[in-house]
């Protein structure tokens, strides 16, 4: 049996797309639904997603954000008062046109994203310098039409949060944009044992309706790109298109300034892109629904199961489940390594007698005997020594899966047979990105923050000045 | 400032309708949005449904449940599936007919509430007893097309909570059906200080496509009856509906059994016309997002923020709020009063010298000298005891305003002249539910589960031999 659960997984290297496939149904993670492009969430993947919510949230409260919830829709006209936005979502917007038997006057678009509906309630709430900044996110759900989906990195519906703020002035709202973007990578640097790399999309990459995008992006096992949470500056463009206007304190009227941020349920895409490996989900612990599965063995003996009992009662502070049900040890393990919970304690009546147990981790299947005496502080610091490891690795295969093209022949070699990204130097001009994605597939991911390196003086396209240093990948 | 907060509310007694709509507003706990019966969760409203959602989850997963999340979207054909259901919902559905530019080939319905979903998914994972029971439930917002709405209590999308719960057999169905019941009217008791009458719906007032429904029924300030939460046992009807079939220990083929249970952003429409007064919102303490402000009297005075800022901290086990602004005391006292804060303490000079503070209570306005020391124990006290007071008189009030009647006449001279729920017994008949709705606009709210007392051998209505005892009221 425990062989069986293996085997069904198609190997990442044969096939990584269909070993991703594998993964999200294997492990319990989505279903597929009969709404076409639409997944249902099982308990393990929405174990997950309320583990990333609860920390991101945390994190969110601490910058001062409150949440609030805004309606599912949009009026058509609203929709359509800032132009570039309108443009970006209108071709993949839902549209509702009946409510109950009567067609409606105006037809509701299913929001793809909220920021017209945070526009207009600004309009109402700010009128004074003293009403801002406002920062606020909701939790919720988005629809895009998508013609080709996939689960969690590509549907029609999908969970996020959008967080929506207002200031006085462009810099603070530049202030707020990056202050997020550095949440977001800080939360997948320590929770999620994810390295990205920030930067500013290309103004053909940004989001719709926006100054300037900020990203992070990650790297999963195959080498392509994962956008993993976006932050945008939209100086006053949305408040000139609604006209949100506040008294400054010189009593002069002024135009607000506003963001928005989003991180969504594709992260969980990214979890099983980086961390994954043949035999299932690797999770990290920060994060994992389960952190510790405990397996006795011989559970039959009495003394087994209360001494596991005991064990389970010892390890509460962390997310412990003792698999005390009528299945084999063997089927236990294999599922531990499905579902990739970090840790597997296995306890059985010789263990008992020598004072130990055996603990068996996820990531890299290292057997180790430990004393049953302060095993407490064992797990505990072993957990932190996964979440290191498995951000080292994570950050070694990144690393070494950058290349640098000065010659656009050499572009061209390395996004062909090198999984990875590409550093290379960009003059500035849209024409050169739609040439190296007609020619390549790869689109600019980002302009890097930390790394200003100019490695040549020429765009790798078109030979002029180059202006920008750009990581350019084929992207999820 | 103070007294111009506190004018601008409607007295309850004057037009409860309008005191309610004040209250939402003036407390900041929604807006009114661009789309017609869809409201804005401002921060201090989001708030207390972050607070219900954490003490409610929590709640459920001791139980058991785990938490998924299904589409937003239901096909036409799937919604149709259950006859009762589907003209129970269809009149009020929201229907998508457009993807992007292209007309739908099946027009979906947005999610007025998920039981087909449900039942499409337990038909593809359950096929023996093993898979059984499976305890869902999810978090999200649902719509439902009603053509008058109100803040909370009614309106075009709600969020709530949806659990859908599966079985072998039906006694098992029925004891998770009660068993959730009893989840809500102890959640109601004892985290929101509010009474409820559990029991069982009639057949008109259940839910569509429901063997039995149970609610409990809490009373409001006007004495009308507001449904909370309900509970319902489906019995096999949806599972022969979707052929949702399980193989049994025996190896023989059987039908499931399910069940259903809710509970809504509604409830914060109980929490205000239960506990609310003229100067604003009431909050029982273990739900409010602030329940001790501090108030600093003097606070240009160093020694005074000082302390205030060190009372603060020695309360950290509470959710505390210092109000430093530059507004005046007045101000900082209105608010607490319209927002509902349970504790306000305020910190002078003089106090500081005396070793004292002044701690007043919102529900009772009794101002307390207490002193510095052992605060933290002072105010852990005086919370329960809010709650233990806000209880008992929401119980007062429930138990004050229940009216026996024997006959018709007596009947209708409650409903038109006393505020309350009015006991009376009943055949049986639809007919008779229908007569007095027609006659004096009251609807069956429930039989009730403790109250089994025969106040009379003959229906209220027909006089004929009567069957239940009924509570009958006005209601939300």
């Amino acid at each position: 049996m425990a062989e069986k659960l293996v085997k069904d997984i198609t190997s990442m290297d044969e096939d990584f797309a269909q070993w991703y496939t594998d993964i999200v149904t294997r492990a319990e993670l989505i279903d597929y639904s009969s709404v076409k492009g639409c997944m249902i969430i099982k308990p393990a993947g929405y174990a997950l997603w309320e583990n990333i919510q609860k920390e991101l949230d945390r994190r969110f409260k601490e910058t001062g954000v409150e949440n609030v919830y805004m309606p599912l829709f949009i009026p058509e006209s609203l929709l359509q008062k800032e132009k570039d936005h309108v443009e970006g979502f209108a071709p993949e917007a839902a549209w509702v046109t009946m409510g109950g038997s009567e067609p409606l006057t105006e037809k509701l678009c299913v929001r793809p994203t909220s920021e017209t509906l945070f526009c207009d309630f600004y309009k109402n709430i700010i009128h004074s310098y003293r009403d801002l900044p406002r920062n606020y996110n909701q939790w919720c759900s988005v629809v895009r039409w998508e013609k080709t989906t996939r689960p969690f990195l590509r549907s029609r519906e999908f969970l996020w949060q959008e967080g929506h703020t207002i200031h006085a002035t462009y810099e603070e709202a530049e202030e707020r944009t990056v202050r997020m973007l550095n949440v977001y990578a800080d939360f997948c640097r320590e929770v999620l044992a994810i390295p990205t790399i920030r930067g500013r999309k290309t103004d053909k990459e940004k989001f719709a309706g926006a100054e300037a995008t900020y990203t992070i992006e990650a790297m999963m096992h195959d080498g392509k790109a994962l956008q993993s949470g976006t932050s945008h500056n939209f100086g006053d463009g949305f408040a000139k298109a609604f006209g949100i206007e506040f008294t400054d304190k010189d009593n002069t009227l002024h135009t607000a300034y506003q963001t928005s941020w989003g991180l969504s349920t594709r992260i969980i895409g990214a979890i099983i892109m980086v961390h994954g490996d043949n035999d299932g989900l690797v999770l990290p612990p920060r994060i994992a629904p389960v952190q510790v599965v405990i397996v006795p063995i011989q559970q039959a003996k009495e003394e087994v199961m209360a001494k596991a009992g005991e064990l389970k009662d010892r390890l509460k502070n962390f997310r412990v489940k003792l698999d005390d049900s009528d299945r084999r040890p063997g089927f236990k393990f294999a599922e531990q390594e499905m579902r990739g919970f970090p840790l597997r304690i296995e306890i059985g009546p010789k263990d008992i007698e020598a004072g130990h147990c055996v603990v068996v981790r996820r990531d890299t299947r290292e057997k180790i005997t430990a004393d049953l005496e302060g095993i407490e502080e064992f797990v505990g610091r072993l957990l932190d020594q996964i979440h290191e490891d498995m951000y080292r690795r994570a950050k070694e295969h990144l690393d070494s899966c950058i290349y640098d093209a000065k010659s656009y022949d050499e572009f061209k070699d390395i996004i062909e047979n090198k999984p990875g990204f590409v550093r290379a130097m960009w003059c500035g001009d849209v024409e050169c990105e739609d040439q190296i994605k007609a020619d390549t597939t790869a689109t600019s991911r980002c302009m890097p923050f930390e790394d200003q390196e100019r490695i040549s003086e020429v765009c790798v396209c078109c030979g002029r000045p180059a202006k920008h240093l750009v990581y350019w990948g084929k992207a999820y």
